[in-house]
């Protein structure tokens, strides 16, 4: 993989959305309780990469086909933090500017390197001052793979 | 093996620490409870274009200066889903395999792009059948920027 690929030499734009990522969303305005969201994009190999140099998080579980081969999990898996990734940007396409307040995440199943991860965000709660909470689900060919709630503060862009 | 199997040339080695990353553990072998671990990186301006990329999150907060000017933050701040990415990253460095079965986050402080953050791991719990409860705290310069609760399986390596 070159730097090209890789590095900050593939700048991506505030708002940006690639030709495989999609959205789907009854949002209009401010959200109310029972609003949903979807965000999918595929996970490749090089996104698994970009995540293990940007977090630091170099387990072979994820890098390592040979060692990850002999766990539970048969060969490598997608990083749990990536898909947790995919539901922030999922969140992050709410309308308004979006802070990330608390987020719970239970691990379901695991995630192939090549699947294409789905977040869908429901609102649970209005919990008002601009506060909301989600429920959170990304899923892979409609497994669960993290399930979580996501509580956050949306301003006016 | 082929390439179809091993990917493209990979940047990043399974196990592999970049020369501005550290590690302090004083766990040797089976974790137990009040053992600690911290693992620190600078968080790069390619890191977060990274994480941008491999997540789709796009969110102007974390990527736009003029329009995070106008935010709460006064300028871009660190996606909080990469600041979770590296307390995984020092999760991944506990010995053995470490599989992701819980985590819950709170995001307390913004991250600025060039500070370097540091995950902090305490083993607060051992929950039996090789899981365990964490602490995690993930700071800059004293300040802990998001705090939260891990739970994972660990196996023999």
């Amino acid at each position: 993989m070159t730097e090209e690929e890789t590095g900050p030499d593939v700048p991506i734009a505030a708002g940006e959305d690639r030709p495989d990522w999609e959205t789907e969303s009854d949002i209009d305005g401010e959200p109310s309780v029972g609003d949903t969201l979807r965000f999918s994009k595929p996970v490749s190999e090089a996104d698994v990469e970009r995540f293990a140099l940007a977090s630091g998080d170099t387990n072979p579980l994820h890098l390592d086909e040979a060692s990850a081969a002999g766990t539970r999990f048969g060969g490598r898996i997608v990083h749990g933090g990536l898909i947790a990734g995919i539901i922030s940007a999922a969140l992050a396409r709410l309308p308004g500017t979006v802070v990330y307040l608390e987020q719970d995440l239970t691990f379901r199943s695991p995630v192939r390197i090549g699947e294409t991860v789905t977040a869908e965000l429901e609102v649970v709660d209005d919990l008002s001052e601009a506060k909301y909470r989600l429920r959170t689900v990304a899923r892979t060919d409609g497994d669960a793979a993290v399930e979580g709630t996501a509580t956050v503060l949306i301003e006016d862009a």
